[in-house]
């Protein structure tokens, strides 16, 4: 018995490490899983004054300035270029952030059913135990009044006294063993799946860390660098906005 | 007085014009004050959120991971980059825009006083208008009750009566003309300055547009070029992440 505490001892320790890292790496996620849901509102409302500024440009600009049209084909370009790069964000990011957090509950669960089963188990084996212990005081006990009984009953009868006894203590024994083993068995399965599980799941969180910003970071690099395209554009047609205005002011 | 009439009608439908004009400019530059400052508010918080979720990879960030310098430093560098971006922002775009739109108030004001004016130096002419009026019934009226008076009054009486009803009338024409005069220098100056102050306004107004966004774009335009490089760093410590983290693998 003293073999098997040890044993479960120092497997505790290791799973207690585990729980660290599964609870460490699921607040990590939550965390990162929120910042990531602000940032993509703040996309949002960043397009919508974006798209605010350049509208208002758009409405102020009159038909007879230089590259109206262009003007207004810009204003759309911008618009289209926020609301994809906004919708990729959501499709590959978001969505990967949150199918990896859906693991979590269930594990989380399942840590929580094992803490129960151990209970059980341990419970088992105590009652195993103290079942062994009193066996050994019963067989003292049973060799001290066979020494009155042969006294008072017939020597036929002594034998199937001690029988008896004997017979009763092993039924309990041996029930409690059977519940022991069913315990056992059931704390086992569910502590071998989450000892499989747990270091797994503590591993993958560098892939996603590495899948969800380099989306993210890719996806703005692709942002960015065709938003400074449609920049450049803009400084283009106000420099040529200027020139006109230029022109037209010695003629008047 | 009926050429002088029609004469400040035309200059009135000029001015309503220019009036109308200043009114428009001063609502979209408005708009465009607003939208500005909107759209830099949305600057910041984009700012916060990106900050916050590049601090939470950071933070996230174990020791051992390939290019943990590399990711602080990215992270700074993000930073500032934010930072000096909607500083920038606000020293060209923002505080052009505002000393743009400090003009307006006064003009404002001064639009307001023309039309007090205007009413001061109609009221002026009406009056004299109608002084000249009865200045000609006067002298019909003194030219009749003169026969009647002949009966009454010796001689030598009648022509002094007539001096002194003509000397009277003279004195308040007199008097109104000079009121006339000075109501209309008052309003001509303001009138003048506000017509040589308003066209040259609003045709300030494409050079403000062009200010504006020339500097908005060209600051967006360098930083989603900066941007775009810190993006792509990321990208490049995520991938050596992954590598790092697939070729600890096998070895585990």
């Amino acid at each position: 018995m003293q073999k098997l505490g040890k044993a479960d001892e120092t497997k505790d320790t290791a799973f207690e490490e585990e729980v660290t890292n599964f609870n460490k790496q699921m607040l990590e996620g939550t965390k990162l899983q929120r910042d990531l849901k602000t940032y993509l509102a703040a996309v949002k409302t960043m397009h919508e004054c974006s798209k605010r500024l350049q509208d208002c440009l758009a409405d102020m600009y009159e038909p007879d300035w230089f590259g109206k049209e262009e003007m207004d084909a810009l204003a759309e370009d911008t618009d289209v270029l926020w609301t994809d790069f906004h919708q990729k964000l959501v499709d590959s990011a978001v969505i990967n952030m949150d199918n990896y957090m859906a693991q979590f509950p269930d594990i989380k669960a399942r840590i929580a059913k094992r803490e129960r089963k151990l209970v059980d188990f341990d419970s088992a084996r105590h009652h195993f135990a103290s079942i062994q212990k009193s066996k050994k005081k019963d067989e003292a006990k049973i060799a001290k009044p066979l020494a009155l009984m042969e006294k008072a009953a017939p020597g036929w009868a002594q034998g199937i006294i001690t029988a008896h006894q004997i017979a009763q203590t092993n039924l309990t024994r041996n029930q409690a063993e059977e519940d022991l083993g069913r315990a056992q068995k059931v704390f086992e399965e569910i502590n071998y799946d989450l000892q499989e599980e747990l270091p797994a799941l503590w591993n993958s969180r560098i892939g996603l860390y590495v899948t969800t910003f380099q989306s993210v970071a890719g996806l703005e690099e692709k942002f960015h660098r065709d938003m400074g395209k449609l920049n450049l554009n803009l400084v283009d047609i106000m420099t040529k906005l200027e020139e006109q205005r230029q022109a037209k002011k010695p003629a008047k």
